[in-house]
């Protein structure tokens, strides 16, 4: 594009994993004045905010809300169920997956390491064997990722769960960036403790946490004793009875989740799931038809973030810098191992039909201006073929 | 007043100690469309914040950026620097300085509580005699608040940090009502550790805790052995290099402290300060000439918060509710065992004399409706008269 066409624009094109962007009646409601965290004013809106978070859980379980990032909410998860030596399975698909099991290890856990290939999903009868080879029963507790935002895969989750289940250990799930994109059902599928982000597909700013336990992971709290004090549940639960936090709230983020519950009920989770499902279906084709390799098979691809493989000879921090400087389109690089070698299509929360094409549009661009033979307009047409109501995936 | 006469405001005169009314442009400001965390337009903002953080904590070490509520950051206070068993001397002169003393408390620390009697501030004499009994300078911390909101009193950091200094034991301050309302100068008063949050006199929404260290500090992290990923130092350092955070940062709360950081560099700190003072001198006189008694004596009164002791008779819960509903005022109860005896004024951050003014005046006919015989016009003229330039305390 020519630079004398060019706008210095703030609202790109914003294709990555989260924070994702935030629809404009989100953003005019966390604008509102703020309210003090202790009055009848936040009360209302705390049980308002507890009854949509639970819709979306699918439990009947408190949930708990944290001011903190995604990882908050699993520290939280990991200090108030287990005690400094107690065995911990962390089963890992990528670098999420990695930092949930760092977590428990720098609380004292004895945490042995399952880790997948990257770009495969966790196979449950590997998990199975692994843990039928517990005969002791001392494993207390199984990390597990829903959906791996380091490389696009997600997990089978009820068939997982249901492995964990018959082993009898506590099951903690990181659904930070699955949770509402694919479906989570946390009483029905038997889950333990399941951790959500704000900045994910609830489509408003980072800075909450949602945290829900089942019954056992709260007898499991009776006992467990690692140190916690901002992240406690039992203070969190206390206060919720009173409709507050035990801390100062990011009040504008509450405003801000209040409207987006109300977005997300208009749409329904099975709608959404379906968009979100039906936008990982044409990236993967449009990437693919630009002659690019995805990193995750179909049968474990994550609705919310594609990962593709660096096409030879291209540098990923020039791409994404030409992306971002010529064609207002921000993606995702690698991360961890992979920091150089994939670059990351967020198509997660607030984003539809459009924002994917004109994304896989300035890809094609970007991509051509590197010097590489991509054929003009197959990614697009590939992609607008799917969202035209082609076939749709798993 | 008539009840014809309300509209159903959303800005209510907010008078409350955090989190405070936010300024117009930096509402707008945190409402600019998210960016990607890992981006060359993060690392710019992340720059320009920690700068302007530096300048606000009058320090020129590195300051430490987290997503929670101020909580967050004495947690990450404590964690850094201390080992299970280690003495620490928590100075208390009111609720927030029990719950930094029970902070350190849950990670394990030896805590030897100094209390001081609520309305009073912490006496560095009696400091400093109890740090002498220390013979063999076992005490690795001494705890302290700078300005205790619970009571409205503000203690005398310089004094205090000399006796601490004497002793050799690390000094941790919880600034979080305090700084930029009051003096505060981290390095050039030997300060181990300062604690802030957004949602005080930053004037933007809660959600970001602020943390800066010491050398002595960070070199007490070494060996410090209480765990801790979220609130981790190192990672949150080793990430500040390269101008990110380890973990998903609040972006529009980041937005939104880059707006609040030129306001308040604008205004000129000293001028700020002495905002504060008149403020609460103006606030000390209306409530006094309304007969009411005040917690705190002039000497430590805080720049921040006046606390109220509750007229004989009249219920806290009332009087708050009369005046949030009649007469679109929002103020603070008492907290912990102050629970029903006093109320508090905030006059923190975002407030000039006319917000006060309306508090007052909204005070006196909420008090009058409960059957108080308080003298009309009183408790506005003795303000007013504060404002229009008359005495000013320390």
């Amino acid at each position: 594009m020519e630079g004398t066409t060019n706008l210095s624009r703030e609202d790109k094109i914003l294709l990555i994993p989260g924070p994702t962007p935030v629809p404009t009646p989100v953003l005019r409601a966390q604008s509102r004045p703020i309210i003090n965290h202790r009055s009848p004013e936040f009360h209302a809106l705390f049980e308002e905010l507890i009854a949509g978070l639970q819709e979306v859980f699918r439990t009947q379980q408190e949930v708990l809300l944290f001011t903190s990032s995604g990882t908050g909410g699993l520290e939280s998860a990991i200090v108030n169920t287990l005690s400094p030596g107690d065995r911990v399975l962390g089963v890992s698909i990528g670098t999420f997956g990695d930092r949930f099991a760092d977590l428990a290890e720098a609380y004292g856990a004895q945490v042995e390491r399952l880790n997948f290939p990257h770009g495969t999903a966790a196979d449950p009868e590997v998990v199975r064997e692994r843990l039928a080879q517990d005969r002791q029963g001392t494993v207390r507790a199984v990390l597990l990722t829903h959906n791996e935002t380091s490389t696009g895969v997600i997990n089978d989750l009820p068939a997982l769960s249901q492995v964990v289940r018959e082993h009898g250990a506590l099951l903690l799930v990181d659904a930070i960036s699955g949770l509402i994109a694919a479906p989570l059902e946390m009483d029905a599928w038997g889950l333990d403790v399941v951790v959500a982000g704000s900045q994910k597909a609830f489509m408003i700013p980072p800075g909450l946490a949602f945290v829900a336990a089942s019954e056992r992971a709260w007898q499991a709290r009776e006992s467990a004793r690692m140190p916690r004090f901002y992240f406690d549940w039992e203070a969190a639960r206390k206060y919720a009875a009173r409709r507050e936090t035990p801390f100062t709230p990011a009040v504008s983020l509450c405003f801000a989740l209040q409207e987006a519950l109300q977005l997300i009920r208009a749409e329904g989770l099975e709608r959404i799931q379906a968009r979100h499902r039906r936008l990982r279906d044409a990236v993967r084709a449009g990437v693919g038809a630009m002659g690019l390799e995805l990193v995750a098979a179909e049968e474990c691809a994550s609705p919310s973030v594609t990962a593709v493989y660096m096409p030879e000879g291209v540098s990923s921090k020039e791409l994404r810098q030409i992306l971002s400087q010529r064609y207002q389109t921000v993606i995702a690089g690698g991360r961890g191992q992979f920091v150089r070698e994939i670059f990351r299509l967020g198509h997660l929360g607030w984003v539809d039909g459009m924002t994917v094409l004109s994304g896989l549009l300035a890809l094609e661009m970007a991509l051509r201006d590197l010097g590489l033979a991509v054929p003009a307009g197959a990614g697009v047409a590939a992609a607008r073929e799917v969202l035209a109501g082609g076939k749709e995936g798993g």
